[in-house]
């Protein structure tokens, strides 16, 4: 395979909640550790913490640099050096443009959502990985806001695994759909 | 695919730590509850959390009751649906004996590491899962001490993800391997 670069992108607004509210949800530590540490297994670009709350942002910054330069560098590099791909940004937009602006051209976004009825399958985003190069983008809450899916970006079908639960972490989703994309093995 | 059913374990002891010595690990909220909604999404028949510590097991008794009697009942049932699955034991052997007693045959343990070198391909531990219960046992801490590779157990292959990297969360390994002995689709 021949991909031109994925990024995943971990959205904290514009999100609804359980009753459909638009909200703001947390930054949660486990979540930056967890994807930061799947997307540096299958090597993934870069891994871009979506949040418009300035002292979430100070937040993740501080984690960042206990494993990257305090104590935890030396207790655990490796975790470390899969931080070493956490960007943080107040807006997907941005996202788009920092990681645009370091490839030298444009990255189409692909969305995800659990409760999606249509989408693309993994074969055909994988074909599009071939053509461009792709952000994959994760909801937080109860998932991305309706808005972000009237913007004209491919959305990717959701993960069917054959009960009727549809309520994974959104940690194992994206290992999941990481693995599917992107596993440099037969599927065997 | 008709499977005879599949149950997961988590171990907590005989574990190695770091520098390769044996240790017990502290179970984890958020694997508990990870793993369990994993687990529900795949339809698996039953999580077990294994641990020989009393006090590990009080605490995960509480939290459970929590999530199914609680207010967190009312507050998130799917959370309670999910651990409904969860079964907390002293030992592997008790897991089996355990599941093997409601199933009315015996199950095979399978087990996983991620610094295996050998194993089964996914295909055949899919062909076996259509002869046997199968129950996949993962490894907390840096993974199942070597003694648990001494049992003449079926190993499954590690996850290749195509980097060199290779320090997937237990929870994120989980999902991917449910996902790929599991998934009711076509993997494209």
């Amino acid at each position: 395979m021949s991909f031109r670069g994925v990024a995943v992108a971990l959205v904290h607004h514009p999100i609804v909640d359980r009753r459909g509210d638009l909200v703001t949800t947390a930054v949660t530590n486990l979540d930056v550790h967890d994807i930061a540490r799947t997307s540096r297994t299958y090597d993934v670009d870069r891994f871009y913490v979506v949040t418009p709350v300035e002292e979430q942002l100070t937040l993740v910054r501080k984690i960042l640099g206990h494993w990257q330069e305090g104590h935890g560098a030396n207790y655990n590099p490796h975790r470390g050096e899969a931080l070493s791909l956490v960007r943080l940004v107040p807006s997907l937009e941005e996202a788009l443009r920092d990681w645009g602006e370091s490839l030298g051209e444009d990255a189409l976004p692909v969305l995800t959502g659990a409760r999606r009825v249509d989408g693309m399958s993994f074969e055909d985003c994988r074909a599009l990985a071939g053509e461009k190069p792709l952000m994959i983008v994760f909801g937080t809450g109860w998932g991305l806001a309706p808005q972000m899916f009237e913007k004209g970006w491919p959305v990717l079908a959701p993960i069917r695994a054959g009960s009727t639960y549809n309520h994974l972490p959104v940690r194992s989703a994206v290992a999941i759909i990481l693995d599917r994309l992107l596993a440099q093995e037969e599927r065997s």
